[in-house]
């Protein structure tokens, strides 16, 4: 099992593109993606638990219940979110390019991302489709990830190899980030292929297993986006045996899901909005697997945490301030906190208590772009890891002025 | 009920004195504060949820157990909490403290604030604890305001003025902020002084009744702190008949209280860490007071709701967003949404949906130092309201190098 380049495009059967089609004003940016399947695909995805829903997210949700797609197509630039005919346009756009494909409507995962509540225009969409469908090859996928890109500042995308049945499998994915990232079901977007032959439900339930250690232990902001979709699309084209089962060809589909879906949460993280680094927090010997979860997505998600980190402040004490409130049960003073880069690794709490550590070297190991915080409760066998970045003077300046 | 003058020393039978002891290496910054009340006290506290608990609350606890009480000692600087040795160095400046007023140990409500995990200096208390109690006064209640604030960068004082069976009654308090604010039961800090005549047992409702729409009502970074803390003492020499019971007294007493403890923690909140604005969040016509509460205090907690109103964005979409994702049921397309200031009121969002409205009204609205958003949810009859403050360049700066 290992990482290849080829992205959406590397499993067979699928072609992508992406081009400016003017929602956006800025012309260097694009803005309309699509990834299309030479065949039918099963397919499935995982939504935002957000009560107000994009209208793209329940269109969406429609097309899936079949289980079957051919499509993804994403907007950037406008959420289309709590618009009054924001499933009208949604529905349009659908139409535009079902006719444009000659597929069925229903066949077509549609997203959007941007801005909430201002109208979709729907010109630029219908004007440019043509030239989108044009454009589809399997050399475009990096046009299709700067299109559903937001204020991400570097693209996250990637694929995996590996074996089912004696067959070569492959899945490939892009996603963005890199605000309102709290998903909790589903990352802000994440769109996936792969050429395995696995059945719609088997797919969902794949999907489900990978997003919950990887998407859902994400958080830049702890706001929980109306748009979240991480969605999958399956040709069948490796020429496994098809999986329709728990059999043991899931479990390294899975496994193989998983890698892809952890690596791009990573991406995201690191690409937070103003981040300068990322943070992971890796929760050991928890009494169960849940109270590993909460307790690693609390710590990362602690404001205070998070801007102690951007100074490389050893300030432990809000981390075990942060384990203090995570909502599970636990004993504080069993409590002990590492910190560890690529610079070493260093003892900064036990049992509750600080100890005492050279700041030098705290400050060398915290300096580094890449800073884990290791928390053992010291109360079973449990472990989870979380992933977020910094707090810095960038996420404001960047979510002060995003509108305007 | 009026606001008047004197804070803390206003009701009968109290005195304040607040120094620089040394804990803090500026000299010109207070540090050690005490409120000492000439008879004893009945006296109650509410505290902190997190499972970290500071050694002062831990001390605290356990002398308020028989509801009485002589003084409050507090000194910033150090939190006194995560250190092996806290509550031997909590114990240790209670034991300094009654020697030098002759009054027992466990009559001292004992509080601290700073750094977390760093061992407390007890030389410098046991030389300032003479001038401190020499300095006792009943002008002096500025000097212990100064003596427990840290990043705070403006006094919490107030104190009401009320009647009850024909005598008049005094409530008089001070708090300080004003990062790691989101306590679940009590503020940072926040200490009560009242002349009432009023058991130890109701005198605990009250402040509870009192906090529970006040101060944990209160969200400056959604971390709740290991040492929050409010008390309060009741010197009894206001001369109404003693309140045993929830009687008509008492009712009144608690809407006193409730107007101090709402007075502070806008305070608070206003002076949040790197604020630049007061937000207020109201929720009307929700279906139950839990409900609205939960809606306001996420709406007033959500990063990037903050960060827009620091840009004066009227970015609506955020607000409805963190309704959304608010953990209780509601209907999303009932939501209206409504900023208001003393440049006046906008309606944003009907039923779910983003209506047009004047960028540059919203703006000149937005642009004012205290700001209100209104969310109708039109599914019954209750309301909340949650204060924060927002988001901006300078509360990264200070929590990016506080240690340092």
């Amino acid at each position: 099992m290992e990482f290849i380049t080829g992205s959406i495009v590397a499993p067979k059967g699928f072609t992508a593109s992406g081009i400016h089609c003017g929602i956006r004003k800025n012309r260097s940016k694009k803005d309309l993606a699509l990834i299309y399947a030479e065949n039918e695909c099963d397919a499935a995805a995982v939504y935002t638990q957000n009560k107000v829903k994009g209208a793209p997210i329940i269109v969406t949700q429609n097309h899936l219940k079949n289980g079957k797609a051919r499509a993804v197509l994403c907007n950037s630039g406008n959420a289309n979110t709590c618009n009054a005919d924001g499933i009208e346009k949604a529905d349009k756009m659908c139409a535009l390019l079902a006719k444009q494909l000659n597929i069925a409507q229903e066949d077509i995962i549609i997203a959007s991302t941007g801005v909430i509540g201002q109208e979709l225009p729907i010109g630029p969409i219908r004007d440019g489709m043509a030239t989108l469908v044009r454009f589809l090859s399997k050399t475009e996928n990096d046009a299709a990830v700067d299109a559903i890109m937001t204020t991400d500042t570097r693209r996250k995308s990637t694929a995996v190899e590996f074996e089912l049945g004696g067959s070569v499998c492959r899945i490939g994915g892009i996603a963005k980030g890199s605000g309102m990232i709290n998903p909790n079901m589903a990352t802000m977007l994440a769109f996936l292929t792969t050429d395995v032959d696995i059945d719609a439900a088997m797919l969902r339930c794949a999907l489900m297993a990978a997003t919950i250690d990887s998407f859902n232990m994400l958080s830049v902001d702890g706001d929980t986006s109306t748009n979240d979709m991480a969605s999958i699309m399956a040709s069948g084209l490796a020429g496994n045996p098809r999986i329709t089962s728990e059999c043991a060809e899931f479990e390294v589909f899975v496994e193989a899901l998983r890698m892809i879906c952890t690596y791009l949460a990573r991406e995201m993280a690191r690409d937070g909005e103003g981040a300068t680094k990322l943070l992971e927090c890796m929760v050991e010997n928890a009494p169960d697997i849940k109270s590993a979860r909460i307790v690693a997505k609390t710590v990362i998600s602690s404001t205070l945490f998070k801007a102690a980190m951007f100074g490389s402040d050893a300030n432990w004490g809000r981390v075990l301030c942060a384990v203090g409130y995570a909502p599970v049960d636990l004993d504080i003073n069993l409590v002990n906190i590492d910190f560890e880069s690529i610079a070493g690794r260093i003892r900064v709490c036990r049992h509750g208590t600080g100890i005492d550590f050279s700041e030098n070297d705290a400050t060398s190991i915290l300096m580094r772009n890449e800073v884990k915080v290791i928390i053992n409760l010291n109360a079973g066998e449990s472990s989870a890891t979380a992933w977020g970045c910094d707090l810095t003077y960038d996420y404001v300046k960047i979510n002060s002025d995003y509108r305007t």
